[in-house]
């Protein structure tokens, strides 16, 4: 039979202009207990949770291709994450990405982590996934976020509209990290900042006025390992942070890290916020010990109650079932302006 | 070569740190040409349409861990299930369920179908699917929602913030199930319930009093099943049903279920909801009969007019195509204060 | 151990009451670099981007089961197509369809491209995919909307609630295709149309008068190809088209449509809109190069400078680094009112 011209869409659908590739699901699943102060006992999460597809492509010569798209959901409640009318995260939050990988290392095109948080989530005691125990959102980034210029609760870990480059392995034990935004309005909020409300220093759906952009570099050897990274986001908030971990036994990995946020540019007092945490990861059979503690201090805070200096404690277990399931337990004291205590327990699997 | 540091994320996105599991997809599609009273003919629905994933992971000794995510959409317009606006069902609408399952069980968390209503579709002679030529949207619920906390037009079968339990099989004839949810907010409505508009009952994004819940117990034995249910939701309205089936020879199936809703915590008059339906599936050759007979009773509705009793006689046909395929066929008229005649036909695959 | 009752679900679920079948992932990751006249340089996109899911079910004798359900997404931001508060695309608005395929040809219920629409899109030297540098989504339809009552920013292309109808091949050269829209609201805006804003012709949520419809008509033999389609939409705007294609030598392919809108229905001035193409495809080692030429012509414009003639010459070039991958260029100038020049490189993925 000839070929059917006008259903070229029908052919190319069911008889498959090319061949099934190396299409990739996988996700996580973790669903708990938790019981915060003032909360009655909540069904909740741990990690973030995940629902993605990736692929890579052999092209030859050491060229691939590869595409990651990651949906983001929240188990309890069954809905995409953050949820609220207008202010749904985007369907691909995780990641949404396209580019090539090769002797001169990766390029992707899309919307995903900076450089800076892909780096610094590997020197955090809950390994960088956002649990109220650990670091990641508000210690390890001393409060700044990435993305200021979207709408009200997207990721504040992410560019959108940027491109990303990771140099390959050099001399076997550096990496150079490069992430930059284009200047594209994203119909976020506007943002008083020096202004005021009627004139405020951002506008609704004010495009980035200089190139945001985030570096890390990183260096491994042994059982050392250290990272240093510097961003600038769309308001010309800055934030640099340095890390480090040490393995003085296979069983055991200890880390310690510093960030300082400068809002210099859209704040007259108090533009600066410092953050340190130290960490240990204790490998005892199946089981994983988490151990934190951290601090964030504004400066000048004394006469601002509101400001207060942030401490946090924190202590975790995971009890491995598989390599791809556990279950864990969190607990965390965190003093700020007030007090909150938090216990959690759940299982987290990942397929 | 050395282990990318920075670029950890890449690795374990593009390396895989653990193996591709069994992720399974599946789904449903159903799409046919309906007409009822007062409409044109339109494009629609018999059952709810899925797509979904789910896996299952030997944990060794007799230890499972199984997770399931499950989207639903209409067909005929690509949009997933219920949307206008803000007031669009979850993404995974159908269930979004994490949990391990053992010689103990299965304990999930998550959001899921309850107790009550996974139970009773079995009894129910188009077999629990939403068509509107069967009976479990309306009849087999007695009117009764699990979930009236949840935005307008979310689901009424289904807990979210809950953990769901089944024993295993008991003596080779009993199982009991039980789902408890967490007193949890869910940004819902007002309900006036005995209140009134100014001061409703239940305020907007209220979080349930009391604990919602709902068992379940069923025994099977040779041609017979039946069960037993009772369930009391957020608003503590109540629900008990029970239900019994009988194969007289392998081609017929016959089933019979009651259920009462009790109204009384939220509705001064007539809080009592009554219904019972008759259901018969005979199959001949490929295609099976569906038919049905059913009545749901408001007390004291004598005096007005709008709380009539409905009475829906409904059968149906499928033509099975295929063990995932069948073309249907299904006719039903339903009195109450207006009566509505219905036909549907169309395909339906599971995939 | 016997049957779990209850836990039909739970079975149905985890043990599969029909086997695996053939639910194939694809996909299209799109990403580039763009700058146009009067805007920074984005990051953007030439084609759509799509995650779908399709099937094929043998069910014997000659007949098949098929079904496909397409996402569509933006990957430099990460958020479905046209993502703007309850403006928001379908899921899936690629498509969602399900049918049946025999020697009577594929009839499938759902919602997708219409037969004009899906039939144009290979006479089109951009091959129909929506780059601005192509004429597909102005030029090819002569500014038409096949669904001018679903909301603003669906889909213009497209019917919800339709059949459609491909024959087979008729004497190894001819097909024929319909699209039966039902007449069913959708949700859609008002049309003021030729009425007056407080009394549109349109009301917010109409349904189509008549039924909207959609057909064409192919031919092909040797090198040549061509159609013909004509379609009515909701609101009676008329869209009449014709092309064809001639294949000199392999390397070469040359196009050529003509298409005019009629909206006399619901316009009183300047009803007509007509609009022609030029396009050719040359293929040389791994590069193709795409040329095109086309106007759109508003009637009697003179009078009004918002209705000039648009003349629209644009060139691409795509790179293949393997069968499903490939980089590009495009340039392109557009004058109409204003003047539009277009330049995009970016990277193509097909998985």
């Amino acid at each position: 039979m000839k070929k059917s011209l006008v259903a070229l869409a029908l052919m190319g659908v069911f008889a498959g202009a090319y061949a099934q590739s190396s299409v990739t699901i996988y996700g996580t699943v973790d669903a708990g207990i938790s019981k915060r102060t003032g909360t009655t006992t909540q069904v909740g999460k741990r990690d973030n949770n995940k629902l993605g597809f990736k692929g890579i492509e052999d092209l030859g010569g050491g060229l691939k291709a590869i595409f990651q798209l990651e949906i983001r959901y929240e188990p309890d409640t069954g809905t995409i994450e953050n949820t609220s009318g207008a202010n749904s995260r985007p369907l691909f939050q995780g990641q949404s990405r396209v580019g090539l990988q090769g002797d001169f290392g990766t390029v992707r095109l899309g919307r995903g982590l900076t450089a800076f948080q892909e780096t610094s989530t590997a020197f955090e005691p809950w390994s960088g996934i956002p649990a109220v125990a650990g670091y990641q959102t508000d210690l390890q980034v001393a409060g700044y976020s990435s993305d200021p210029l979207s709408p009200v609760g997207n990721s504040g870990n992410r560019f959108s509209n940027a491109v990303f480059y990771n140099t390959p392995m050099i001399a076997d034990m550096f990496q150079l990290n490069v992430t930059v935004g284009a200047k594209e309005a994203n119909n976020g909020p506007a943002i008083i900042g020096k202004g005021i409300a009627t004139a405020p220093q951002f506008a609704a759906n004010s495009a980035p006025v200089t190139t945001p952009y985030s570096l890390s570099a990183t260096a491994a050897n042994g059982p050392f390992a250290a990272y240093a990274a510097y961003e600038k986001n769309a308001i010309e908030t800055k934030l640099w942070s340095v890390g480090a971990s040490f393995k003085p036994m296979n069983e055991l990995k200890l880390m310690a890290s510093y960030q300082k946020q400068d809002q210099g540019n859209s704040t007259l007092i108090n533009p600066d916020t410092k953050a340190w945490i130290l960490g240990a990861n204790y490998t005892v059979g199946a089981g994983m010990f988490r151990l934190g503690y951290g601090q964030k201090t504004p400066d000048n805070a004394l006469g601002n109650p509101a400001l207060a200096k942030t401490k946090q404690a924190s202590i975790g277990y995971d009890y491995n079932l598989s390599a791809r399931t556990y279950l864990y337990f969190d607990a965390s004291n965190k003093k700020a302006a007030t007090t909150l205590n938090y216990y959690g327990l759940g299982i987290h699997h990942n397929f």
